[in-house]
């Protein structure tokens, strides 16, 4: 290896992840997904400007040959990387406890924009086609990339507004992971198919040794590694073996796609199903899982998409027509087949719309079913621009339209939850313990060590007063104190119950204890009342018992009317209850 | 690129990186350095075991051609990262607070191992050389080799025996540092002497240059790196910008890497250097190179280091004489160079022995530069042998060999303390509620939530009996309690002092707080006693005041007389306060 390609491949993979992960973050800042910024850096070094305005310096950064091959290596470990993060973020339990409601969405959410799109692939003029006589693969293709759904970006839009937890969050969520997942295996088949190498031809074929693929992995791999993660976890006291389990992901990950890869599969599908089998291990710590994805969003990922512009000139092959075709078929598919499929499962029609909007974002999984097809020579340079403006339009309309929808703003309670503490098992046995066990967690949540003590005495004197039970296993310990600017709460459930001298007599289950700024007696009644209401409904004080984490209970806290919001009928009938 | 060069590629980087993790692992349990277990991952995967066995299957899994291009430049990514980790990890603080101990230590053990390395090239007879005409280059490299020390075995020796922080650890690491930062420039300089396509030859030349990019680095792009990170910091309640930070870190060490690479000076200088330059803001949070680290060492060195012994039949290249007489020079002139200046910078004796023995630890970082140089056809496959032997024989017998000199026992109140909690900087400001902090913190610490306030109540109880304020700015609060059947303990330091009601009427600002199992009164005393000891002298409490961090409070509190060791000169006439 001559020391001119080492350098050529250092500076390059220096420039695309530097160029890439600026216009990323610049992209992130305007509201835009950071993929298109980094799309747009290879646009940028690659053929479409660099090539056209300094060929010289094109020429010498990204020549062909040996530092082409390492960062092909390179963005080969990148992608099957991605797609393990993909796959350890889908929770497959969700899609478990599944109803009507799901049945109906997921299907009509992935039906109508694979017949819209089949139809459309039928009706393009020959001139849009790599090759008319494969307008069959063609065809399909189009069909599965108006059909699939894009699961980071709903979580974060989910995240953002917080609905991640709630019945239609958790429906949209749900929907989303089996398009997903029926997706990868249609396209998996497609590229099969498609492959002219391939030796063993036939549809039933490429179906079965995919879906074998997948099912082998899920039944036989999946307990492996959850046994696994279980002989890694450590002693007390141990370091935690991150760097263990890092490895086995990674190993597994390259093994999967070297599997697919020879079942003529595409690689991604293999890293896709490792990471669906291990983060399906309640023993993955959130730690890991949490390394892999910073790290392979900062230094892998960018590289992956900026060097898919490379070596395209899309200036030339930005199609208006096209792009507006695939646009607005791919966007009133989607939002109206899934809207269609929540109706009939029983939701709202503001709330089956804001599905819809939640569903119809494509985000960076289109993008790289896009370049992957690009690549394979299943679609041209024209559709794949296209392509890559539809999954980045869809992904900016969601969170606007779904937030209009649904008018969807967080409680002041759920406000003051989230900046507060929550502690799902409280170890306290008595009162006293209780409130100074949240006194404790909230002061180290805001950075106010050292006052712990202050407010619990404060509390507690308001207790000695008189109990702050109100039945039903609820109780409001509360105070004001000097020092606040705002009012501070803490959440602390007990699996026993603690005596707050309620007047039904029960012992309090679900404490919520809250500190005020002395004197501001009309906020604290205000909240305490608010908090009332909203604890009186057996469904709210139901979820807040079975939460299974702090957005659990947050999301349970939602408080519906007060929001100037028709009730979502999921959170009545829910529909993820009904396994 | 072909399917089947992306699939062997796949495959071939999983089982590298599987098999080495695993042999590493296992290393690592049996007590040796992990990297010996992945460089002998790849004499089983290699050209020594598989090559010769199974012919077909080595030839298949690892073919000239595309893969080895592709793993190549994983390999030079892996490389390059692992030397910024290497850079990240050195603290220049310490080598600025330098001291007459060490530029001796630093001098003398660089300086003879150099010295006998030299003369050993000359004596080796032409058999062992590459090229005997090339012999200056060849002793030149062995001067050098026998000449470094390895930080990082150093580092996890030091943390293993609790002298990280100790005066004699700090002597060890900064001697270190100073030894690892002139052995590179060396190796740089050699690299460059060396490479037959380097245009402008000449050893100032080379020198000029190495010492250039080293000084312009650290000069002009450290303040740079650190007004960046500065500009990064998120505000409060923004999240930690850790992806930014690690695309920063490796965006700059491929560049610097590019730069050495074209400099002629090899590509790991530059990672090392922009990993100094990085590591020494104070504004590089720890989280940030822990993830680095964890990364690297997960799924990029372990690649690295088994690659290395891939091509090479290492069976026959054994040469048990050389491989006698490179361990016992190394050994012999590492251990007494430094022995000697240590001596000469005032040390006693058998702490200069150990230092000696710490000192010669070589570690990853001398099997990289026989890596570096087995490539670039210095050396030949016996002597590279022969110097990863030594590397694994010296760094195992660095840390027994240290403890057994030093008989270093941590004292029971460090280890009670380093189970237990501290806290640097007490918010409290009046003494309840600085029991209150540390009885939280304690609690937090040892999983025991719920109880603070139980134990926070003895111990204010004991308080209103009387005070437990010894004077000198000491107080030793205490209680005993149900339900333990350890002490525990937490140091808390306050800036302002506060109210303990000290016999001398001074504020306490170190804080000691001890709860005892019910009833065990003899330990309780006895612990009490031996704390009022160790701080009744004065430069342990200067030491607590200043201490930087949780190791700077359990070093400081070593009981060299307890542990039946003569006083190490260090610790009375610091070597490192002598700036």
């Amino acid at each position: 290896m001559a020391h001119s390609d080492v350098l050529v491949f250092l500076l390059s993979l220096a420039v695309l992840l530097g160029v890439a992960r600026l216009l990323g973050e610049l992209a992130q800042r305007a509201g835009w997904p950071s993929v298109a910024g980094e799309i747009f850096a290879g646009v940028i070094v690659g053929k479409t400007l660099l090539g056209r305005f300094a060929p010289g310096a094109f020429s010498w950064l990204f020549p062909e040959g040996s530092p082409a091959t390492m960062l092909n290596g390179y963005k080969t470990i990148a992608v099957v990387l991605l797609l393990v993060v993909a796959g350890l973020e889908i929770d497959l339990t969700i899609v478990r406890r599944s109803g009507k409601a799901l049945v109906y969405t997921s299907v009509f959410s992935a039906a109508i924009p694979f017949a819209l799109g089949w139809m459309t692939g039928l009706a393009l003029p020959d001139s849009y086609l790599v090759d008319p006589s494969q307008r069959t693969f063609h065809t399909a293709f189009l069909a599965i990339a108006l059909a699939i759904s894009a699961l980071p970006v709903i979580t974060r839009t989910l995240l953002d507004l917080g609905l991640m937890k709630s019945d239609i969050g958790m429906l949209v969520l749900s929907a989303a992971v089996v398009n997903d997942i029926i997706g990868w295996i249609c396209f998996s088949v497609l590229v099969r198919q498609m492959d002219p190498h391939n030796a063993g031809g036939g549809l039933l074929r490429s179906m079965g040794l995919t879906v074998g693929f997948l099912v082998v992995t899920l039944v036989v791999l999946r307990p492996v590694v959850d046994r696994w993660l279980r002989a890694m976890e450590p002693s007390p006291g141990e370091a935690a073996p991150t760097t263990r389990v890092l490895t086995m992901v990674t190993v597994l990950a390259l093994m999967g796609a070297a599997a697919t890869e020879a079942l003529g599969i595409h690689a991604v599908f293999g890293g896709f199903v490792v990471g669906l089998a291990v983060g399906d291990s309640p023993r993955l710590r959130e730690h890991t899982r949490h390394v892999l994805q910073e790290f392979v969003t900062s230094i892998f990922t960018p590289v992956f998409f900026a060097t898919m512009a490379l070596r395209y000139d899309f200036a030339r092959s930005f199609d208006p027509v096209l792009v507006l075709i695939v646009v607005s078929i791919a966007t009133v598919a989607k939002v109206a087949g899934s809207a269609l499929g929540a109706r009939l499962g029983g939701v709202g029609k503001r709330e089956a719309l804001a599905i819809g909007f939640g569903m119809n974002s494509r985000g960076a999984m289109e993008i790289l079913l896009a370049v992957i097809a690009l690549e394979a020579k299943i679609i041209n340079e024209r559709m794949f621009v296209a392509l890559v403006v539809m999954a980045v339009v869809t992904s900016l309309i969601s969170g606007p339209a779904m937030a209009r929808l649904l008018r969807a703003t967080p409680s002041p309670v759920q406000k003051l939850l989230r900046a507060g503490a929550i502690q799902l098992d409280l170890a306290a046995t008595t009162r006293r313990d209780a409130i100074s066990e949240l006194t404790a967690a909230l002061c180290t949540k805001l950075g106010r060590t050292g006052e712990s003590s202050r407010f619990c005495d404060a509390v507690m004197a308001r207790e000695d007063t008189a109990g702050t039970g109100v039945g039903d296993g609820v109780a409001f310990p509360h105070a004001d104190a000097d020092g606040l600017t705002e009012p501070i709460l803490a959440f602390g459930r007990s699996k026993t119950g603690l005596d707050f001298d309620s007047p039904d007599g029960e012992p309090a289950k679900l404490i919520f204890l809250l500190i005020t700024p002395r004197g501001d007696y009309q906020r604290s009644l205000h909240l305490l009342a608010g908090m009332a209401r909203l604890l009186a409904r057996q469904e709210v004080r139901e979820k807040l018992l079975v939460a299974r984490d702090s957005q659990g209970v947050v999301a349970a806290l939602s408080d519906a009317k007060a929001a100037g919001q028709t009730p979502i009928p999921g959170s009545e009938r829910s529909p993820t209850s009904r396994a």
